[in-house]
């Protein structure tokens, strides 16, 4: 796994329709895209799910569903990712099969420890830095815990929680594989040019390591 | 279909344990169970769904789950009951299979329409009267509209909205081929008792017909 993973928040877009700043994403160069909806109901999160999924197709870009199987499996996505109070991990697997990419998310050591037995596809370091978008979480893991986490688990990381052009960097030289952003694509001013940007500190990063 | 069909409702069991009051509702002859949660997380959710199935199997009474179809899958439901902002009917029978057993709420003569050319098991005729614990439906069909759907449709109905031991004889007599309760089980002095008391009169009502 490498690159920017894009997860969505429909009430960051800025009055921009959700499937545009997907788009807009993916056209330049979003290698994963997660959507997570928290209040829709199951009915509009299923519609949306599968106009993201048809809008992705020709990009290639894997589509994974926060927290909700059913609506995963109601449109064909390519994966889920799930948190510490979502559906267990071992059976997740065995609704979505044995392809379909599997991430969750780390937010203390004793879940970093677990997530070692498991056959996830990432595990998720979260949040990074303390960020309003997601409030429900524990303690910001900083780049020390990033580094930590890196040294010991088997799986890619995927950074979340405060990321921006301003910080990729050092979250990258901290051991991220991937770098999962919210507000900075979905409120950039222009969520195109925000994704190249990104993907040129990462690249840029990696090269230096 | 037949009997009595128990909706949960943790907040209107009076202090009393969500499977304490499902055990003595099933003991004194409940024939279905709904387990219906907007709040829980996925992870709670499921874990609730497992012990509620755990606890109806040697009854053998279906559990049925409210709109996720996750978390039926994951505790091994035997069915989901969705409504009109749930999954679609198509995509929840074909993630659930052709053995489950599938309800769908009807709130409007449009949605009893469009139920004629679905394979549901039974529709839920929502809500019969109006009902303080579900804030989110359209008008109440009343006695009457429940009598219009009966000469119409196809299907078994389950009445939900407002039913207690009061009316349960004229919703019977309307049409109902079971009666789903919430608080005038969840919440009654005696939940055993209650149903004992509703089973009394949906039968004595079928036998007058």
């Amino acid at each position: 796994m490498r690159g920017v993973y894009l997860v969505t928040d429909r009430d960051l877009c800025c009055n921009r329709s959700l499937l545009d700043v997907v788009l807009q994403a993916v056209q330049s160069g979003t290698a994963y895209v997660q959507l997570r909806e928290k209040d829709l109901s199951t009915h509009d999160f299923v519609e949306e799910a599968i106009a993201v999924k048809k809008l992705l197709l020709p990009f290639h870009v894997p589509l994974i569903i926060n927290d909700r199987i059913d609506v995963a499996l109601a449109c064909g996505a390519d994966g889920v990712h799930i948190g510490q109070n979502d559906m267990p991990y071992e059976t997740a697997r065995r609704l979505m099969g044995d392809r379909a990419m599997i991430g969750l998310s780390v937010e203390t050591w004793a879940d970093v420890e677990a997530s070692q037995n498991l056959d996830v596809d990432y595990i998720g370091v979260s949040p990074v830095f303390p960020t309003p978008t997601k409030a429900d979480t524990k303690e910001a893991w900083g780049l020390e815990g990033l580094q930590k986490i890196k040294s010991f688990s088997r799986h890619p990381l995927v950074a979340i929680g405060g990321i921006n052009a301003f910080n990729a960097r050092t979250v990258v030289q901290a051991g991220a594989d991937c770098l999962a952003v919210v507000s900075a694509v979905c409120s950039a001013d222009d969520p195109a040019a925000a994704v190249i940007n990104l993907n040129d500190i990462i690249n840029s990063a990696l090269r230096e390591k």
